[in-house]
Protein backbone atom coordinates (compact mmCIF):
# COMPACT_ATOMS: atom_id res chain seq x y z
CA UNK A 1 0.00 0.00 0.00
CA UNK A 2 1.38 3.54 -0.78
CA UNK A 3 0.68 5.46 2.52
CA UNK A 4 0.84 9.41 2.38
CA UNK A 5 1.81 10.75 5.98
CA UNK A 6 0.15 13.83 7.40
CA UNK A 7 3.53 14.99 8.92
CA UNK A 8 7.21 16.19 7.39
CA UNK A 9 8.88 14.54 10.43
CA UNK A 10 10.88 12.41 9.36
CA UNK A 11 11.75 10.64 12.51
CA UNK A 12 7.83 9.78 12.44
CA UNK A 13 8.40 8.61 9.24
CA UNK A 14 10.66 6.37 10.12
CA UNK A 15 9.13 4.82 12.63
CA UNK A 16 6.29 4.07 10.77
CA UNK A 17 8.23 2.71 8.09
CA UNK A 18 9.69 -0.34 11.28
CA UNK A 19 6.09 -0.91 12.00
CA UNK A 20 4.88 -0.93 8.64
CA UNK A 21 7.54 -2.69 6.36
CA UNK A 22 5.58 -3.51 3.36
CA UNK A 23 4.00 -0.25 2.97
CA UNK A 24 5.12 2.30 0.88
CA UNK A 25 5.70 5.67 3.28
CA UNK A 26 6.02 8.94 1.85
CA UNK A 27 5.83 12.51 3.29
CA UNK A 28 4.40 15.15 1.85
CA UNK A 29 7.31 16.98 0.92
CA UNK A 30 8.66 13.77 -0.51
CA UNK A 31 5.62 13.99 -2.62
CA UNK A 32 5.72 17.86 -3.31
CA UNK A 33 2.91 18.13 -1.57
CA UNK A 34 2.80 21.56 0.92
CA UNK A 35 1.26 20.58 4.20
CA UNK A 36 1.02 22.95 7.57
CA UNK A 37 -2.93 22.62 9.06
CA UNK A 38 -3.93 24.78 11.85
CA UNK A 39 -4.66 22.07 14.99
CA UNK A 40 -8.03 23.69 16.07
CA UNK A 41 -9.66 20.79 17.10
CA UNK A 42 -11.26 19.78 20.72
CA UNK A 43 -9.48 16.51 20.66
CA UNK A 44 -6.43 14.18 20.13
CA UNK A 45 -8.70 12.78 17.15
CA UNK A 46 -10.53 15.76 15.82
CA UNK A 47 -6.69 17.17 15.44
CA UNK A 48 -5.78 13.89 13.69
CA UNK A 49 -8.92 13.92 11.23
CA UNK A 50 -8.09 17.64 10.38
CA UNK A 51 -4.45 16.83 9.47
CA UNK A 52 -5.60 13.72 7.52
CA UNK A 53 -8.22 15.92 6.04
CA UNK A 54 -6.07 18.03 4.39
CA UNK A 55 -4.65 16.03 2.29
CA UNK A 56 -7.86 13.91 1.30
CA UNK A 57 -7.49 15.65 -2.10
CA UNK A 58 -3.78 14.27 -2.70
CA UNK A 59 -5.26 10.71 -2.29
CA UNK A 60 -6.18 10.06 -6.23
CA UNK A 61 -2.52 11.53 -7.31
CA UNK A 62 -0.89 9.11 -4.69
CA UNK A 63 -2.23 6.01 -6.18
CA UNK A 64 -1.80 7.11 -9.32
CA UNK A 65 2.33 8.39 -8.54
CA UNK A 66 2.90 5.16 -6.01
CA UNK A 67 1.06 2.88 -8.93
CA UNK A 68 -0.74 0.93 -5.79
CA UNK A 69 -3.99 -0.84 -5.75
CA UNK A 70 -4.72 0.92 -2.65
CA UNK A 71 -3.54 4.38 -0.98
CA UNK A 72 -3.86 5.96 2.58
CA UNK A 73 -3.66 9.07 4.49
CA UNK A 74 -2.21 8.47 7.88
CA UNK A 75 -1.93 11.69 10.47
CA UNK A 76 -1.26 11.60 14.41
CA UNK A 77 -2.20 13.57 17.04
CA UNK A 78 -0.85 12.90 20.74
CA UNK A 79 -0.13 15.02 23.95
CA UNK A 80 0.15 14.17 27.94
CA UNK A 81 -3.08 14.05 29.93
CA UNK A 82 -2.31 14.70 33.79
CA UNK A 83 -4.83 13.50 36.39
CA UNK A 84 -3.99 16.06 38.91
CA UNK A 85 -4.21 19.23 36.23
CA UNK A 86 -7.70 17.77 35.09
CA UNK A 87 -6.13 16.11 32.10
CA UNK A 88 -3.72 18.83 30.93
CA UNK A 89 -1.74 19.48 29.23
CA UNK A 90 -3.39 17.20 26.57
CA UNK A 91 -4.27 18.48 23.24
CA UNK A 92 -2.05 21.48 24.20
CA UNK A 93 1.07 19.63 25.05
CA UNK A 94 3.41 21.16 22.38
CA UNK A 95 2.27 24.84 24.09
CA UNK A 96 2.32 24.24 27.82
CA UNK A 97 3.51 27.10 29.35
CA UNK A 98 4.29 29.05 26.18
CA UNK A 99 4.14 32.86 26.78
CA UNK A 100 1.82 33.80 23.69
CA UNK A 101 -0.09 30.70 23.43
CA UNK A 102 1.75 28.65 21.39
CA UNK A 103 3.37 30.79 18.66
CA UNK A 104 6.26 30.37 20.61
CA UNK A 105 6.85 26.80 22.49
CA UNK A 106 9.08 26.10 25.24
CA UNK A 107 12.16 23.98 25.15
CA UNK A 108 10.99 20.77 26.24
CA UNK A 109 13.37 20.81 29.28
CA UNK A 110 11.47 23.91 30.49
CA UNK A 111 7.97 22.50 30.37
CA UNK A 112 9.07 19.88 32.22
CA UNK A 113 10.44 21.64 34.57
CA UNK A 114 7.30 23.67 34.88
CA UNK A 115 5.43 20.59 35.07
CA UNK A 116 6.79 19.01 38.07
CA UNK A 117 6.51 22.90 39.73
CA UNK A 118 2.93 22.47 38.47
CA UNK A 119 2.46 19.45 40.21
CA UNK A 120 4.48 20.45 43.91
CA UNK A 121 1.34 20.45 46.04
CA UNK A 122 -0.55 17.57 44.15
CA UNK A 123 -2.13 14.36 45.76
CA UNK A 124 -1.45 12.33 43.00
CA UNK A 125 1.09 12.08 40.00
CA UNK A 126 -0.71 9.60 37.42
CA UNK A 127 -0.57 10.93 33.96
CA UNK A 128 -0.83 8.97 30.82
CA UNK A 129 0.21 9.76 26.84
CA UNK A 130 -2.34 9.36 24.16
CA UNK A 131 -1.96 8.95 20.69
CA UNK A 132 -4.67 9.34 18.04
CA UNK A 133 -3.92 7.77 14.49
CA UNK A 134 -6.38 8.02 11.49
CA UNK A 135 -5.70 6.25 8.27
CA UNK A 136 -7.99 7.43 5.16
CA UNK A 137 -8.86 5.16 2.56
CA UNK A 138 -10.82 5.67 -0.58
CA UNK A 139 -14.62 5.36 -1.04
CA UNK A 140 -14.89 7.04 2.77
CA UNK A 141 -12.98 4.46 4.45
CA UNK A 142 -11.86 5.63 7.74
CA UNK A 143 -9.72 3.95 10.70
CA UNK A 144 -8.72 5.06 13.69
CA UNK A 145 -6.77 3.44 16.83
CA UNK A 146 -6.32 5.76 19.73
CA UNK A 147 -4.32 4.05 22.54
CA UNK A 148 -3.14 5.23 25.51
CA UNK A 149 0.38 4.62 27.89
CA UNK A 150 -0.32 4.86 31.38
CA UNK A 151 2.32 6.42 34.16
CA UNK A 152 3.69 9.33 36.44
CA UNK A 153 4.67 12.64 36.76
CA UNK A 154 8.61 11.72 38.30
CA UNK A 155 9.79 14.36 40.70
CA UNK A 156 12.79 15.22 38.76
CA UNK A 157 13.67 14.91 35.11
CA UNK A 158 15.48 11.32 34.28
CA UNK A 159 18.93 11.51 33.18
CA UNK A 160 17.97 9.32 29.93
CA UNK A 161 18.56 10.30 26.72
CA UNK A 162 15.96 8.53 24.62
CA UNK A 163 12.59 9.70 23.38
CA UNK A 164 11.79 13.22 23.46
CA UNK A 165 9.33 15.96 25.00
CA UNK A 166 8.06 14.85 27.87
CA UNK A 167 9.57 11.28 28.22
CA UNK A 168 12.20 12.18 30.93
CA UNK A 169 9.52 13.01 33.66
CA UNK A 170 7.43 10.14 32.40
CA UNK A 171 8.07 7.22 34.95
CA UNK A 172 6.22 3.82 33.98
CA UNK A 173 5.82 2.10 37.43
CA UNK A 174 5.69 -1.49 35.18
CA UNK A 175 9.35 -0.61 33.72
CA UNK A 176 10.59 0.95 36.58
CA UNK A 177 12.46 3.75 34.01
CA UNK A 178 11.34 6.95 32.68
CA UNK A 179 10.31 6.92 28.73
CA UNK A 180 13.67 8.59 27.92
CA UNK A 181 15.50 5.64 29.49
CA UNK A 182 14.60 3.08 27.27
CA UNK A 183 15.76 2.08 23.51
CA UNK A 184 13.95 3.00 20.42
CA UNK A 185 12.80 -0.76 20.58
CA UNK A 186 11.42 -0.58 24.20
CA UNK A 187 9.80 2.51 23.96
CA UNK A 188 8.06 1.22 20.83
CA UNK A 189 6.46 -1.71 22.27
CA UNK A 190 4.72 0.12 25.33
CA UNK A 191 4.42 3.78 24.05
CA UNK A 192 0.95 5.28 22.87
CA UNK A 193 2.10 5.71 19.74
CA UNK A 194 4.08 2.07 19.31
CA UNK A 195 0.49 0.41 20.63
CA UNK A 196 -1.77 2.95 18.13
CA UNK A 197 0.45 1.87 14.94
CA UNK A 198 -0.15 -1.74 15.64
CA UNK A 199 -3.96 -1.43 16.53
CA UNK A 200 -3.87 0.47 13.44
CA UNK A 201 -1.62 -2.20 11.36
CA UNK A 202 -3.89 -4.84 12.42
CA UNK A 203 -7.22 -2.99 11.27
CA UNK A 204 -5.71 -1.92 7.90
CA UNK A 205 -4.87 -5.84 7.45
CA UNK A 206 -8.35 -6.63 8.15
CA UNK A 207 -9.87 -3.76 5.90
CA UNK A 208 -7.07 -4.78 2.82
CA UNK A 209 -8.35 -8.63 3.09
CA UNK A 210 -12.59 -7.76 2.79
CA UNK A 211 -14.23 -8.57 -0.15
CA UNK A 212 -14.84 -5.23 -2.13
CA UNK B 1 -14.94 -8.75 26.74
CA UNK B 2 -18.26 -6.87 28.44
CA UNK B 3 -19.47 -4.38 25.46
CA UNK B 4 -22.01 -2.27 26.28
CA UNK B 5 -24.10 -1.07 22.58
CA UNK B 6 -25.19 2.73 22.45
CA UNK B 7 -28.18 1.09 20.58
CA UNK B 8 -31.37 -0.69 21.64
CA UNK B 9 -32.01 -1.77 18.35
CA UNK B 10 -32.34 -5.53 18.68
CA UNK B 11 -31.86 -6.57 15.20
CA UNK B 12 -28.48 -4.97 15.70
CA UNK B 13 -27.43 -6.55 18.92
CA UNK B 14 -27.87 -10.01 17.30
CA UNK B 15 -25.87 -9.08 14.42
CA UNK B 16 -23.06 -7.71 16.49
CA UNK B 17 -23.29 -10.88 18.94
CA UNK B 18 -22.90 -13.16 16.01
CA UNK B 19 -19.70 -10.88 14.65
CA UNK B 20 -18.29 -10.80 18.19
CA UNK B 21 -19.68 -14.66 19.60
CA UNK B 22 -16.38 -14.57 22.18
CA UNK B 23 -18.18 -11.13 23.83
CA UNK B 24 -20.58 -10.22 26.72
CA UNK B 25 -22.67 -7.62 24.64
CA UNK B 26 -25.81 -5.71 26.41
CA UNK B 27 -28.00 -2.81 24.84
CA UNK B 28 -28.43 -0.01 27.56
CA UNK B 29 -31.77 -1.21 28.29
CA UNK B 30 -31.14 -4.57 29.36
CA UNK B 31 -28.51 -2.78 31.89
CA UNK B 32 -31.30 -0.63 32.75
CA UNK B 33 -29.34 3.01 31.02
CA UNK B 34 -31.56 5.10 29.94
CA UNK B 35 -30.36 6.05 26.40
CA UNK B 36 -31.22 8.53 23.70
CA UNK B 37 -28.81 10.76 21.79
CA UNK B 38 -29.66 13.68 19.45
CA UNK B 39 -27.57 12.93 16.30
CA UNK B 40 -26.13 16.63 15.91
CA UNK B 41 -23.02 15.57 14.13
CA UNK B 42 -21.68 16.91 10.75
CA UNK B 43 -20.46 13.43 9.67
CA UNK B 44 -20.86 9.61 10.29
CA UNK B 45 -18.06 9.68 12.55
CA UNK B 46 -19.11 12.47 15.06
CA UNK B 47 -22.84 11.22 15.36
CA UNK B 48 -21.45 7.46 16.11
CA UNK B 49 -18.94 9.21 18.80
CA UNK B 50 -21.91 11.53 20.20
CA UNK B 51 -23.77 8.05 20.82
CA UNK B 52 -20.78 5.94 22.19
CA UNK B 53 -19.77 9.48 24.77
CA UNK B 54 -23.18 9.72 25.91
CA UNK B 55 -22.42 6.46 27.74
CA UNK B 56 -18.82 6.93 28.52
CA UNK B 57 -20.16 7.59 32.48
CA UNK B 58 -21.13 3.97 32.22
CA UNK B 59 -18.04 2.31 31.63
CA UNK B 60 -17.02 1.48 35.17
CA UNK B 61 -20.49 0.41 36.06
CA UNK B 62 -20.54 -1.83 33.22
CA UNK B 63 -17.03 -3.47 34.21
CA UNK B 64 -18.34 -3.80 37.74
CA UNK B 65 -21.47 -5.70 36.75
CA UNK B 66 -19.95 -7.46 34.30
CA UNK B 67 -17.07 -8.64 36.42
CA UNK B 68 -15.20 -8.38 33.14
CA UNK B 69 -11.48 -7.13 32.96
CA UNK B 70 -12.07 -5.27 29.90
CA UNK B 71 -14.84 -3.22 28.82
CA UNK B 72 -15.76 -1.33 25.50
CA UNK B 73 -18.75 0.92 24.35
CA UNK B 74 -19.54 0.31 20.60
CA UNK B 75 -22.07 2.50 18.17
CA UNK B 76 -22.97 3.28 15.02
CA UNK B 77 -24.07 5.52 12.58
CA UNK B 78 -24.84 4.62 8.64
CA UNK B 79 -26.44 5.93 5.65
CA UNK B 80 -26.34 5.98 2.13
CA UNK B 81 -24.83 8.66 -0.30
CA UNK B 82 -25.67 9.21 -3.44
CA UNK B 83 -22.78 10.58 -6.30
CA UNK B 84 -25.48 12.43 -8.78
CA UNK B 85 -26.99 14.13 -5.11
CA UNK B 86 -23.38 15.36 -3.77
CA UNK B 87 -23.39 12.85 -1.26
CA UNK B 88 -27.18 13.20 0.25
CA UNK B 89 -28.93 12.13 2.02
CA UNK B 90 -26.13 10.84 3.79
CA UNK B 91 -25.78 11.72 7.78
CA UNK B 92 -29.50 12.07 6.97
CA UNK B 93 -30.60 9.02 5.37
CA UNK B 94 -33.42 8.63 8.17
CA UNK B 95 -35.33 11.91 7.35
CA UNK B 96 -34.95 11.62 3.55
CA UNK B 97 -37.91 13.15 2.47
CA UNK B 98 -39.18 14.24 6.26
CA UNK B 99 -41.91 16.64 5.59
CA UNK B 100 -40.73 17.94 9.06
CA UNK B 101 -37.11 17.94 9.71
CA UNK B 102 -36.66 14.54 10.91
CA UNK B 103 -39.49 14.42 13.56
CA UNK B 104 -41.61 12.56 11.24
CA UNK B 105 -39.64 9.49 9.08
CA UNK B 106 -40.93 8.60 6.04
CA UNK B 107 -41.72 4.91 5.52
CA UNK B 108 -38.85 3.18 3.68
CA UNK B 109 -40.49 2.55 0.65
CA UNK B 110 -41.61 5.76 0.17
CA UNK B 111 -38.26 7.04 0.68
CA UNK B 112 -36.94 4.58 -1.92
CA UNK B 113 -39.59 5.82 -4.68
CA UNK B 114 -38.14 9.24 -3.65
CA UNK B 115 -34.65 8.77 -4.00
CA UNK B 116 -35.67 7.13 -7.70
CA UNK B 117 -37.37 10.10 -8.90
CA UNK B 118 -34.60 12.11 -7.61
CA UNK B 119 -32.40 10.16 -9.80
CA UNK B 120 -34.92 10.16 -13.14
CA UNK B 121 -32.60 12.33 -15.37
CA UNK B 122 -29.54 11.66 -13.20
CA UNK B 123 -26.03 10.85 -15.22
CA UNK B 124 -24.70 8.18 -12.84
CA UNK B 125 -26.73 6.21 -10.52
CA UNK B 126 -23.87 5.14 -7.79
CA UNK B 127 -23.67 5.33 -4.86
CA UNK B 128 -22.27 3.51 -1.49
CA UNK B 129 -23.25 2.71 1.99
CA UNK B 130 -21.22 3.96 4.59
CA UNK B 131 -21.04 2.54 8.37
CA UNK B 132 -18.79 4.06 10.80
CA UNK B 133 -18.44 2.37 13.81
CA UNK B 134 -16.53 3.76 17.31
CA UNK B 135 -15.55 1.35 20.15
CA UNK B 136 -14.87 3.14 23.38
CA UNK B 137 -12.53 2.03 25.77
CA UNK B 138 -11.08 3.10 29.31
CA UNK B 139 -8.03 5.09 29.66
CA UNK B 140 -9.03 7.54 26.60
CA UNK B 141 -7.95 4.47 23.92
CA UNK B 142 -10.61 4.40 20.69
CA UNK B 143 -11.18 2.37 17.78
CA UNK B 144 -13.09 3.70 14.79
CA UNK B 145 -13.88 1.14 11.54
CA UNK B 146 -15.61 3.40 9.03
CA UNK B 147 -16.14 1.11 5.77
CA UNK B 148 -18.11 1.52 2.64
CA UNK B 149 -20.42 -0.48 0.28
CA UNK B 150 -20.32 0.27 -3.54
CA UNK B 151 -23.32 -0.09 -5.64
CA UNK B 152 -25.94 1.33 -7.62
CA UNK B 153 -29.46 2.99 -7.33
CA UNK B 154 -31.62 0.86 -9.09
CA UNK B 155 -34.34 2.08 -11.46
CA UNK B 156 -37.49 0.17 -9.38
CA UNK B 157 -37.08 -1.51 -6.00
CA UNK B 158 -36.60 -5.40 -5.94
CA UNK B 159 -38.72 -7.75 -4.69
CA UNK B 160 -36.25 -9.34 -2.05
CA UNK B 161 -37.62 -8.89 1.13
CA UNK B 162 -34.31 -9.52 3.12
CA UNK B 163 -32.23 -6.36 4.63
CA UNK B 164 -34.05 -2.89 5.25
CA UNK B 165 -34.35 0.68 4.74
CA UNK B 166 -33.06 1.30 1.25
CA UNK B 167 -31.90 -2.08 0.42
CA UNK B 168 -34.06 -2.37 -1.81
CA UNK B 169 -33.13 0.04 -4.31
CA UNK B 170 -29.46 -0.37 -4.08
CA UNK B 171 -28.11 -2.69 -6.66
CA UNK B 172 -24.80 -4.32 -6.55
CA UNK B 173 -23.00 -5.17 -9.63
CA UNK B 174 -20.38 -7.74 -8.63
CA UNK B 175 -23.19 -9.95 -7.20
CA UNK B 176 -25.80 -8.74 -9.93
CA UNK B 177 -28.68 -8.15 -6.93
CA UNK B 178 -29.73 -5.62 -4.91
CA UNK B 179 -29.67 -5.87 -1.52
CA UNK B 180 -32.73 -6.75 -0.27
CA UNK B 181 -32.19 -10.05 -2.39
CA UNK B 182 -29.50 -11.20 -0.31
CA UNK B 183 -29.31 -13.84 2.91
CA UNK B 184 -28.80 -12.49 5.87
CA UNK B 185 -25.04 -14.00 5.90
CA UNK B 186 -24.35 -12.53 2.24
CA UNK B 187 -25.34 -9.39 3.20
CA UNK B 188 -23.45 -9.44 6.61
CA UNK B 189 -19.96 -10.41 4.08
CA UNK B 190 -20.33 -7.43 1.70
CA UNK B 191 -21.81 -4.39 3.41
CA UNK B 192 -20.53 -1.95 4.86
CA UNK B 193 -21.64 -3.01 8.79
CA UNK B 194 -20.24 -6.34 8.22
CA UNK B 195 -16.71 -5.10 6.98
CA UNK B 196 -16.60 -2.15 9.75
CA UNK B 197 -17.42 -4.56 12.43
CA UNK B 198 -14.72 -7.06 10.82
CA UNK B 199 -12.15 -4.22 10.36
CA UNK B 200 -13.63 -3.41 14.26
CA UNK B 201 -13.41 -7.22 15.65
CA UNK B 202 -9.64 -7.33 14.28
CA UNK B 203 -8.46 -4.04 15.93
CA UNK B 204 -10.34 -4.90 19.50
CA UNK B 205 -8.08 -8.61 18.95
CA UNK B 206 -4.63 -6.23 18.66
CA UNK B 207 -5.64 -4.25 21.21
CA UNK B 208 -6.30 -6.56 23.67
CA UNK B 209 -3.14 -8.54 23.15
CA UNK B 210 -1.04 -5.31 23.80
CA UNK B 211 1.29 -5.25 26.99
CA UNK B 212 -0.14 -2.94 29.18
Amino acid sequence: MRILLATNNAHKRDELRSIFPDHDILTPAEMGIAFDVEETGETFLANAILKAEALRVHLAEARAEGKHAEVAIIADDSGLCVDALGGAPGIYSARFGSPDGGKTELAASARNQLLIAALEAAKTRTAHFVCSMVALLENDRIIVAQESWMGEISEAPSAGTGGFGYDPVFFVPGLGKTAADLSPEEKNRFSHRGRASRVLAAALDEAASLPR
